[in-house]
């Protein structure tokens, strides 16, 4: 037993939690999960292995059919949900139980990230048990005596989010075996487009809205708290972003001729990305904080009791500083403007003394609850206006160059979210969080947002239910990136505390 | 004959330059020249279809030899010139010319730059005759009743020396068959290396100083004015460079989660460039004007002289508007920024919504004769510096990363020059400018600079002659990027004005 292990039981067997609670299905959890190690990951590693790429619709469709079968055989009632023919569908599950008077929903997306990044150690879709990190080398798990809880098994979408519908398929089955009825009525909702941006997730919802309809949402997507203690959210930021490309000469130009004449794109790109934020991340759009939510006591209480992850963070990012208010969760009560990217010239073998015909630079906002991707959109155009940009949405031509002396072309996002706010302390968001902290032994961390965006906004908001995001991945599970992973401690963790929300939850 | 060559015809016949004189061999060179276009053609293309990227030593080797043979035919006596032994070639040729009391040298390079560029519209060695721009369509010299001389040869150096060399080869021929012979002595100095940055050129000519030697340098190198005026200058910028990368997390972070807190490399880099100059082109490092040279009455003279060519450079290169002063050449009496590239995070398919891990900027500085690379890098430092960057010459590791809030690796380039400067009005200067305003039947253009730079500023320092520039290439050559062209009217015109420098250069 690890020592970290060994503290959680011992904390919940000294009732540390303040609310050890006998109902806990905490300890028949455990021990069936002890025991059916093995089985958890042969399952999950199948699960893993059938390619989720969101833009394949072929591979989507079968992971849907898949995931389908693995429920119907527990019991549940399935359907594969769709806005429209040819859209990736939602697996759709229901499990109805005696005498509960509540229903929840539980939401997870099994599609996946491209995996065309460079640096994958191994094949995103032949999962790769590796050691803990920093070494993770390959590691025979089938016939190592014992599994140490920080190996990971590595594979696309390990954390994101195949890992949330693993924990709650084996929290079905853990409680099953201890013959624990679930508390509460339990839907399942598995959309198939996340990755993508959720283009049809809406019209989805809308059309099913009475199937998929509950008492309360659990998002079980994103990573856990940096501390590697459990957190709960209750709410995301929206999003939107743009890329803008600014331009010079027709062609590249000698600089030695041209460079104190034309104008040059490498520079005016940067000077707009100054125009819109400072080092400290300040963002410097007229208007952009007007309509932010001021942060409540409660919300400053729940930040305040987040531990102190900062300084662990800033060595192993190797950061000498860091930006904006100390605190890192802090920062998710305001707006954030990040610059993806920024480019312009040739660069490496094809770099010349030239001047570049454009540049380009790509940003998003993480929004606050007070404000909408459309009026943000609209203080960006209007600041870039006032500063003397002139904005056109495809190339320019050569007579509208000539009659423009700055010129960018702004293409906004085709995706966007606005943000979503749920109370801490509605009776749900309560049960939730008395729910996990019995499961843990320790006051779960509440984040009144998790610094994330989520396409869920549009859907909470149909659904007219309180939303708590539920983690269970690893901080530094690579989601999005190559050799995303999941840590196999954050698979039992997680299991532990589906099965605690299935079992125990009641409000 | 195009209304442009009848018009320089009777500019001749009227005796427009001033000064007419009738031992111009132009008469001669002219009908020389119609009279063998096509064998021109030929044996200029053969030149070309020789590959020749300067860091292909083998190829530039093959170049040196046949350049060679073909000056040796001609009576020359050659030698293959070479710093050490695996250096790239020198071809030297010398023709002592029996009652010539000056000897001068006459310099271009053979070697030539990568080809590896996107949209070539032909093969790089394989010249390809096209129609005049835009169309550029493929045409069949041989097979056509007439060579327009509009039509450009399309070809990795047709510009960027060759047509310099087979000019002079031409411009020889056409005189021998006129029975008229050169009034100077005549070295060729032929550079290997000079795509490369010069790195061993200026050893090559310190070991073979007395053989260089000469009363004058004719620097064949570069394109000529936009106006297609023959330009002649006196000198060129010095030049140095250096790529600033800066440093943020080690691995890329969600910037939903991190974007308030983690310093962004891409606004640490976008900040960095407007720190070193403004969108004007002013440069804002401190001194970096100090040591500029003031610009003297003939020099301002020189440059109010120079014909309009901003209006439809403007509208060729689809510019709303310029930069700094109105005039271009003025530009080139003060040192220029320019940013050859910036780059930070994915962009395209890898694009995503997180913190970069690192970003870079490159630029390259044009320098006054009175700035030398050495002190710029000094002034460029010392202001990073005091801008609170930490410099490092490698990537840092992880204790530098945390002891230091800003970090810049900064890398100067291997190659940087002095400016050159020679006097307009020496008695050498004059006599170039007399005989290229005989040949052309308008008096030169002078610029006092060119806004490039050339390695051969140290070479001019060791054999202290005076220098004079003397492009006949196209201003839209393409030096260096793909499709690269000489037009034939340049190459003909070039052919005489470099016959009558061989012919009537008295001073």
């Amino acid at each position: 037993m690890k020592a970290r292990d060994l503290m959680t039981a011992l904390a919940i067997a000294l009732g540390a939690a303040g609310a050890a609670d006998a109902a806990s299905p905490k300890a028949a959890v455990h021990a069936w999960r002890v025991a059916h190690e093995r089985e958890i990951l042969a399952d999950f590693s199948t699960l893993l292995s059938k390619p989720n790429v969101a833009t394949t619709l072929a591979d989507v469709d079968a992971n849907a059919v898949y995931i389908s079968g693995l429920l119907e055989k527990r019991g549940f009632a399935t359907q594969l949900l769709r806005a429209d023919p040819g859209t990736p569908a939602s697996v759709f599950a229901e499990l109805k139980v005696p005498g509960a008077t509540r229903t929840v929903v539980f939401y997870a997306h099994y599609d996946g990230q491209p995996i065309s990044q460079k640096g994958w150690i191994s094949t995103p879709f032949e999962p790769s048990m590796r050691t803990a990190l920093p070494e993770a080398k390959p590691v025979d798990w089938k016939a190592a005596a014992t599994l140490d809880p920080d190996w990971r098994l590595f594979a696309r979408s390990a954390g994101d989010d195949k890992g949330s519908i693993q924990a709650l398929i084996s929290a079905f089955d853990a409680l099953k075996a201890a013959g624990i009825a679930p508390s509460v009525n339990i839907k399942l909702l598995y959309e198939g487009e996340e990755e993508q941006g959720s283009p049809h997730f809406a019209k989805l919802v809308a059309k099913h809205l009475e199937t998929v309809r509950g008492d309360l949402l659990i998002m079980g997507d994103g990573p856990m708290h940096q501390s590697g203690k459990q957190e709960i959210n209750f709410g995301n930021r929206g999003i939107t972003g743009f890329k803008a490309t600014v331009y010079g000469p027709l062609k590249p130009l000698h600089d030695g001729h041209y460079g104190s004449w034309a104008p040059s794109p490498t520079v005016m790109i940067a000077g707009l990305v100054m125009s819109l934020r400072d080092d400290s991340g300040h963002i410097l759009i007229p208007g952009i904080y007007d309509e932010v939510t001021p942060v409540s006591a409660a919300d400053k209480a729940a930040l305040a009791a987040l531990p102190d992850v900062e300084t662990g963070l800033k060595q192993t990012l190797g950061l000498g500083r860091n930006i904006g208010p100390g605190r890192l969760a802090d920062g998710y009560m305001t707006p954030t403007l990040n610059v993806r990217a920024i480019h312009g010239g040739d660069d490496g073998p094809n770099a010349a003394n030239a001047i570049a015909t454009e540049a380009n630079a790509s940003f998003d906002f993480r929004l606050d609850p007070g404000e909408t991707p459309a009026k943000v959109r609209a203080l960006t155009e209007a600041y870039l206006t006032k500063q003397g940009w002139f904005i056109v949405r495809a190339t320019p031509d050569l007579a509208t160059r000539l009659a423009h002396p700055k010129i960018v072309k702004v293409e906004w996002d085709e995706g966007s979210s606005i943000a979503t706010e749920s109370p801490m302390d509605g009776p749900a968001a309560k049960a939730v969080a008395a729910s996990i902290s019995r499961t843990v032994g320790y006051p779960v961390l509440k984040l009144p947002f998790s610094g994330a965006s989520s396409g869920m906004a549009e859907i909470v908001n149909q659904l007219k239910a309180p939303m708590v995001g539920v983690s269970i991945a690893n901080y530094d599970d690579n989601q999005h990136a190559q050799n995303e992973n999941l840590r196999l401690g954050n698979l039992w963790d997680g299991i532990e505390v589906y099965a605690g929300l299935l079992a125990d939850l009641n409000w």
